[in-house]
């Protein structure tokens, strides 16, 4: 199998033959526009071919959020507060939801955390004095990236953190590379599973997983970038297909790679060229998201107004 | 001849079959370490054929500057300041020289220009008094895009401030595009042609040049992209320069594009994702020369103390 | 009369005896909980005793903004936009009304202009095509004080764009001193007379006035300020009250001030510590009450949606 | 003793009538133009009295700081550099040195932490792997208020990630206030006893001490603003001065205080206007101090190439 880089379970998955692979489930609906795929990836065997751990993987797609529809912003919202609450364990009242924005404030494409973190509903720090029977749940978020070179990496951040505030689950946002440039920006995926080295934009080099920080971790990501080598290598895959070439083909695209790319491929990003704006609108809808499910008692507007 | 995208003059030259153009003067020379290529177009059809106007192109490359070398940035500073001190008509002492920064500060490989702007010697509003004999020359300087989205065309606020300030000459930096990924942040271009409709990564709707703004327009600028379909077509080329491929190249391309992706192809960038810090880095040296070339009177460190 | 600093027209007046100054008429009201006081200058002799232009000065109090009161934010920008709304001239539906946002964004009290820029909804690069019966009305905005230290002043750069993109009128935001600490925060001045050399938490050194830029010259402004000069000469008016002094009070007073706050006391400033939140809040206020004076056709969401 | 906020401890001693406080010693000299001031408490009952706990508090001060004099930046860095590098315990390699920007970047006279963490040759990461006998010591940053409203306190913030480093020591920064004006952007002060609650322009809430986050603090701050309770009490000690007042000046105090500040008197800061250009000088040479104490094996030059 080819070894494109993708962050989306979906994409790992169209890569194949099209025939199902086993220890896979794939479902497909749709919701209020939306385009909704599930993949469950159930044994080990298909976690390695995939190269995507076991658990439950949900994309949320709509082109029209690329045309700031506002009906499709609140259906994408909408949606993933209802899937994100699902995910999220019941608490006793006490113990926060730790929201984690991933990524580096000034790179464009890797800035979705940050973004959400900024829109954030944070309420720790308000519900911790004695319990006043306040109907908001408590939401603390950090986004680790954003302190700069600190010389300690995120994902040791987000650990420490984990041990001294003790969240009941967290909730993991981060910039993510795909195979289509077309899912950029209008494709949200929502996994169980945590975040896996080598994944996001960012590439962490650290896994943040439940095993890693003592609580459930879930990922929330957009899709803000395609790598180079990935579109040279759709180029390469899609000649050859016009031409019926019997050759070694992975030399031949190794070849070009290096003739067009040079050393640094690996780090070439594609992506549009008003990125700014849609991370910006991607982050405003996913914190929208995850300020319902994580505060059902508090209608939009109530939300709207504690946060200037 | 195909139709690649860049901004450097170089690269629209390299793009032909290597034979001379008539009316296209390439010269070639090193320099500390540094390649210099200019390239004179001196007639219209030649200027026609390359798309780019008539007058003088200068490129200064150094790969070291991606390693970060301090000789290579020392050598790269001081030849763009010698060059364009070369560019910049004298003055009375009065009139400034304007430093304009094209580009939008909130798109990573669209920043150098404001980046230029906020490390540039401002001097006109200390020598704006009656003249006490000070070494300096005056300069201002603005990043018109900064403003955020102001309903105003960058064009329109530049040529404005240039009627109130009547600058002797106008020195312009832009983020440019390449058509070969190797060049982005190591190599300076230098014109005296001003910036045409449709140049940069920001792709400016209106010109700025003398006509214009009624001042010498120079401009300075370093590639930070490659389009994504500059990179889909070398693939392609590539690929038929392997095959013998007798066919219709131009039909089987577009098709190509269009497959790979989508409609919005001329709105996907090709960019390092380490481009926040070779922004940074390319800003200082590019500053680095215009304070040297405007300020000749000033040493470096007095330059530095200067400016906070 | 003491020479107290204040951009507040009501402030200059309440420093009077108490009794009415011939030249000012006063009127003071309340409207949905907010108190309104009008003050208008007729003469020359007046205008020179309160060291304010002639003209008419409204001032919108309400200390329920600092505490972030709905009802009252939601009051405030009604009452402002419906104020604003009479004083900018009906247009031909071409000429834009231009939103001036003075301040450096760099220091908190003085950066109320530039947030109001960054929340105003612009328009004129949207309606600058053909005329498509579009219900909005035309509005660009600048903060030439973003710009950083361009070595141009902030009075040439809004002069030379307006004389550029020809306004109907123009509503300029600025951070304002107050001599009572209490109205920094909950008080909103709106004046028909311009920017005047000198005042403002920047200090203007050139005046914006319809002579100056030929249009009419609306100015919108809150203290953020009290001058710590201010401050010790009402604490030492407040004790000169207690005992009878009959001695030299100015005299006795600078004596104060050089003693307690050295030579540079002009540039001291008093203001609350949670200015920041203040001039955030603030600035979505004033933004809120100018988009719909602007923008009558659109409802706030329409507004709010069209703004990201 | 009248309770006049200061963060100096030699302030708190000036305050004092001016003879010598048991359990209090001062010594004062002079180097390179530079005052110093080192005050040791030794007592219990003096850390009460003076409201500074048990330690030594050494300041340092030269107003030719905010001229910008070249020479006096020079030497408080060097000072600085080397006081910090006597207080600093001797490593075994491997034990980074922590050091902690506290403040909120957003508020000017509360960002010199922030702007202190972004000017710190950060080492940590680089030196993670196999010791390669390079001479860099290890040294992490961060500055907690960063992240914004995280939900989290600063303190426990630094508490966690000090449990996670396990640092040798930690330098933490802080912004000041100071009782005199004068002192503002012109002191350094520097002590062995760490963050106590209260103190700052943050007035932080928990201590940052030995007990808390077992490493040393060393704590450098410089003082930003002047609460302008104190400068209203010291215009009425002036005046009280001047007439022979024999009543009861608290109480007289306390009414002037409400009527000319209001109930937020506490919240109000006098700061002077050109309070960012202060702070980010202050930050830079702060940085110097801090990265020479800390990297003693490279140069000046070695440090500011590696920072970018």
């Amino acid at each position: 199998m080819p070894c494109i880089r993708t962050d989306l379970a979906m994409e790992a998955f169209e890569n194949t033959d099209g025939s199902g692979i086993p220890g896979v489930r794939v479902s497909h609906w749709d919701a209020d526009g939306v385009d909704i795929t599930e993949v469950v990836v159930t044994d080990n065997e298909a976690a390695q071919q995939l190269d995507k751990p076991k658990g439950s993987y949900l994309t949320l797609e709509c082109p029209l959020l690329l045309e700031r529809d506002p009906d499709a912003r609140l259906a994408m919202a909408a949606l993933l507060a209802e899937e994100l609450a699902r995910l999220i364990p019941e608490g006793d009242g006490y113990a926060p939801v730790l929201v984690v924005g991933l990524g580096n404030r000034a790179i464009t494409p890797d800035s979705l955390g940050p973004g959400v973190v900024d829109r954030t509903l944070v309420t720790r720090h308000i519900l911790a004095g004695p319990r006043t029977g306040s109907p908001m749940n408590s939401v603390c978020a950090v986004a680790p990236g954003v302190l700069g070179i600190t010389g300690i990496e995120s994902m040791d951040i987000v650990e420490a953190l984990a041990k001294a505030v003790q969240p009941r689950a967290i909730v993991c946002v981060d910039s993510l590379a795909a195979r289509d440039s077309r899912r950029i920006g209008c494709t949200i995926q929502l996994t169980d599973t945590g975040i896996q080295p080598g994944a996001g934009v960012g590439n962490h080099r650290k896994a943040l997983t439940e095993q890693s920080v003592g609580a459930p971790v879930i990922s929330v990501g957009m899709p803000t970038v395609v790598y180079a080598a990935t579109l040279a290598r759709d180029a390469f895959e899609w000649l050859s297909a016009r031409e019926d070439g019997g050759e070694d083909h992975e030399a031949a695209l190794s070849d070009m790679e290096r003739t067009l790319l040079g050393a640094d491929i690996g780090e070439m990003i594609v992506t549009p060229r008003e990125i700014d704006a849609i991370v910006q609108d991607a982050a405003g809808i996913i914190a929208s998201g995850i300020n319902r499910a994580l505060q059902p008692a508090l209608s939009d507007s109530e939300i709207a107004a504690m946060m200037n």
